[in-house]
């Protein structure tokens, strides 16, 4: 990697000379720790097939909606970057727009990619996408090399309920410590356009079947290495209903009745039944609360989901999530992480409850948060109340794999900084400092994610 | 106070050197500087029977919801903490998570008053625990003691509308100045469990004999020093009624009836009332809002109220205020001082609404935002559009006798690097940086607490 | 200008040493670049008319509601700084509360424009007055030759739909570049006191005249120089209705009529309208968001309009503008710049939507937020996100002319110091930092606005 030595070695630290010297000797303690990385979206196929990479486009651009987004906001259409665009094409618009990156996480993640992953030095041009290519032929650049180069000690990925994890066992028997993530909301939200053939799917017509189909699954899960269950909800929202309340519900919903109040209300009550199975079963609940998907539906129709116009609403945790807390919150072995794009959260909310609630860890800044002014202003936020063994460690939340050790690198010069600070101001022993950037990237994920 | 040199004298400060030794002198002119506390929940017997304390765990622990909600977080029952627990048993428990509470408020409270006032080094162990014991049997370490040495100039207890203030009158008499605050939530919400019975024992059954009994409490609170009348609500909001609507509401929630609405109405109505009240006795009117308190009823049902599960929600105050503001808003002797624990409110509402109406004032920091980072980013939030003379100057609202120390040392060092901060940047001369952190801690609460 | 070298040459840049260095070096680049301002409140006749400022009240107290306001709150009566007052004895009372200007953005606009623009010392005094006095009667001190002396490439004025833009006709005519700016609020609000009057000055009275009336006045904008239609709005909330509703509504509201939801929808539709004019005529549409105005009854029946008490509440765009974004968003010409003075917006929602949507921009930070700790703060919530280039350019939406040129510094020195800490963090490097603060005081505002 000749070209990494070229990147500054004191990049994202805080720039006064004495708190920097402490953050990069705090830094340096984790900088080369192995990856925890416990929900993310790679398609466990990457893995199994081990194919190169397609071609610099397909890695940085098409299936990158943080890279996509921004292109098309300068009028780039996204066609122009999809699967069926010439990739060479697709990078001379993102070269020629290259100056909309600076200062974004993208464009952070695409230069650490560059450099500290493949040795190549800027800028990006189109000779870039030359030097690319020749890399991505070498053995040493496909998935599973850069699996192992990238020090990942164990990857979750993000399925649905009824796939049959056979690319996951064969993972595992392969020795890589790959575990599939439940992840439901087409299953339990009426409002999802796949509800009902997906509850079909599940087989059962009774709401007391339609939950046990739900376990089954989990089961299924657990048993091919799931720790954890991942839920995506526009709102934080629970409801505890009575069993006959549930069916008669589960019914309308099923055929498609309800009015939105209700189908709000069968949303809230699954929310509530799935921390129930957690508590069941002991998977770690991780919840993306606030925001609203597709919010542009001529680009939905055009390009489907996950094409750049999720946007977040405004989220408040407290009252939305107190059925479920009145009834499970305090259980000690169930472990709820909350996320949010809304940041006023933190403070407010998420930072209270989890330094109160047992079950409530704080989840990393996450999407538009998951960046280093971010990260700082959400330890800011939350660590005077809830300390940092509330905090869920790093999560890199991506399908973009080539970004994965910049990510999770951002967020230990991010935490070494922010304790660096700490020290500086007396507010934190540096041996104590020296401890808890050790946690944050080992024992706390582990604890958290009960690996 | 030998281990008080051993803390870093210039804790808390900016990193920037040269900002730093700007800080360190203006901090340096109010190091010092007499405790004005216009607001907490100190118990006033405590000063008066001035016992020792009872032990370490019942100082630092039992009675400290910011302390026991970090170790229940972390899976020890509430009940290992309580006044029943095993003291050293307690204490170990505190010992044992002592890491936890790194980068908290509460920790750095605790150092404070371990190494500052009780002169005892780290770290926090079972051995702290008999150096406590040890000291609390001296005299110097008595509350009275402690409270001249802490050079308290003026403490506000919260009381109760209905308390004889005997306690008040016998430590007037002996030269503290320790005034009682009114503090009327039971008697004027009509969803308190304990509504109907406060005002059956006001002893009328109209709605103006009603308001006279409660003006006739005041004036006793005012006959024995108080200053101001405190108001916890969850939400700002305020309805001016004509007195026949008031009447019959007033009947209505008096016997349990109305409706969700109507009793937000009434409580809605009552908060203008009371600000009536203040425009006509002269009582600052303190507003705590946005806490939704005992959100974990089985909590509440085991351990009663004040038991680390009060939570914040998103709040708001430009629309709710707006009755009281167009009755009583231009009343120049009408002191309301706001308090939030949603922090957008800081920039968003309450800075504009205090830099045009004379009768509000900008609350310091409270409860979750009582600490370093957050008091930065609130002076950052506010001072730009309405100044350093619109806010209220620190108050400490704890019922932590001996962290009050450090609570104010806290905000003096945060005001001081916040200031070295402006001066650095050309924003404020340093001579008018000198006036605003003295008259921080004097004129500025002596003025809006009308001392 | 001999003063303005006493000023700190490094004003606002961060304390870090090699960091202001950096700073320093990306501020000189655009320290005297010209002044793009596409959005303000300058009466035109000001220019036109050339006239000596009256006084130096009439310059900086009496119609600054940022000054007034702070007075106000400090118990002056607005009576005595208005158009009646005696500007020496209103001048007094500035000088007798100065010290509650510090730390505050007006209190720095001030500063600056007596020692950048006036060459006055401080302190601000009754000898200030004579010295200002002095000043203005100065031919370099008139209108015109500060216009020309400030370096104002472009100005946008903030008018009335039925002007007839008669001054700014003239004034291009004499080679200044002076434009009008679209405000159609009274126009289209039901709730507006003058909302019927104003339509029946439109002289139309179905809802496709009115349209038709409203186009023909964007028209003659238009060839007036205009570039911009401005809409302030209590909520940015939009609905797309058929005609027939439309053409209901409207008959329905034009004498008065209709629920606060039917007026909302109708003010709702109208927003959709006007971009939708925006997409055929191609003005560029601002939106300022999120103001209550007028909170004080009192103080708008005795002083009116402006008077300092209008204020933010929560906002939100993301569901209130989906209608106009689902019909619109996508058009590449169509320009859509979103300010808000609730900050929470912008890394949640409005550095999201614009790093999507081409049509939209990233409104400066405005008003309460037009100052140096809030601009750092806005630029740290999007650029992550959103980059430099979604951004809008500084605008200093003011009527205090004085102010312009310190308005415009503050934002280059903010943007100056915000990219050296990016520099210094090795994020941005230090060529593309230098394109990107020439950019955002010159291409991007042209780009933005269609210059």
């Amino acid at each position: 990697m000749p070209s990494s030595q070229r990147r500054d070695p004191h990049r994202l630290l805080p720039v006064d000379p004495s708190t920097r010297a402490i953050a990069a000797d705090l830094y340096a303690r984790v900088a080369a720790a192995p990856i925890i990385s416990p929900h993310g979206h790679v398609p466990p196929s990457l893995l199994l097939d081990d194919q190169p990479f397609a071609n610099p486009a397909d890695l940085f651009i098409t299936n990158d909606h943080y890279v996509t987004r921004l292109l098309h906001a300068a009028g780039v259409d996204l066609a122009e970057l999809g699967a069926d665009a010439d990739p060479r094409e697709a990078w001379r618009l993102l070269a020629r727009h290259w100056h909309l990156f600076a200062g974004t996480a993208s464009g952070y993640w695409i230069d650490e990619a560059l450099g500290t992953v493949l040795g190549i030095d800027p800028p990006l041009t189109m000779h870039t996408y030359d030097e690319i290519a020749s890399r991505l032929t070498e053995p040493g650049f496909r998935p599973r090399a850069l699996f192992d180069r990238f020090g990942i000690e164990f990857l979750a990925t993000t399925d649905d309920p009824l796939d049959d994890l056979a690319v996951h066992a064969q993972l595992q028997s392969a020795g890589l410590r790959v575990a599939p993530t439940f992840r439901p909301d087409r299953y339990v939200d009426p409002d999802n356009a796949g509800f009902a053939d997906a509850v079909a799917r599940l087989g059962q017509m009774t709401f007391a079947g339609y939950l046990a189909a739900l376990e089954a699954r989990r089961e299924h899960f657990i048993r091919h290495g799931a720790v954890s269950a991942d839920h995506g909800v526009v709102e934080p929202y629970t409801v505890d209903l009575d069993p006959a309340d549930a069916e008669r519900l589960f019914q309308l919903v099923l055929v498609g009745g309800g009015t939105v109040e209700e189908r709000r209300t069968f949303r809230g009550h699954m929310l509530l039944q799935l921390a129930r199975m957690s508590v069941d079963d002991g998977l770690v609940m991780t919840i993306h609360a606030g925001v609203l998907r597709n919010h542009s539906t001529p680009t939905f129709d055009r390009f489907g989901p996950d094409t750049g116009h999720d946007l977040p609403v405004p989220t408040s945790f407290v009252h939305g999530l107190r059925p479920l807390l009145e009834r499970f919150g305090l259980e000690r072995d169930l472990h709820i992480v909350l996320f949010t794009v809304d940041e006023t959260a933190y403070s407010r909310e998420i930072a209270p409850m989890a330094s109160f609630y047992p079950s409530l860890y704080i989840g990393a800044p996450w999407w538009f948060l998951d960046a280093p002014d971010a990260m700082a202003r959400v330890r800011s936020a939350v660590t005077e109340t809830a300390g940092f063994y509330r905090s869920s460690g790093f999560i890199d939340d991506t399908r973009a794999f080539l970004s994965i050790p910049a990510r999770h690198d951002t967020a230990r010069r991010a935490d070494a900084g922010y304790l660096a600070r700490l020290v500086r101001e007396g507010r934190v022993d540096l041996s104590a400092a020296e401890r808890i950037i050790d946690d944050l990237v080992g024992d706390i994920p582990r604890a958290v994610f009960k690996l």
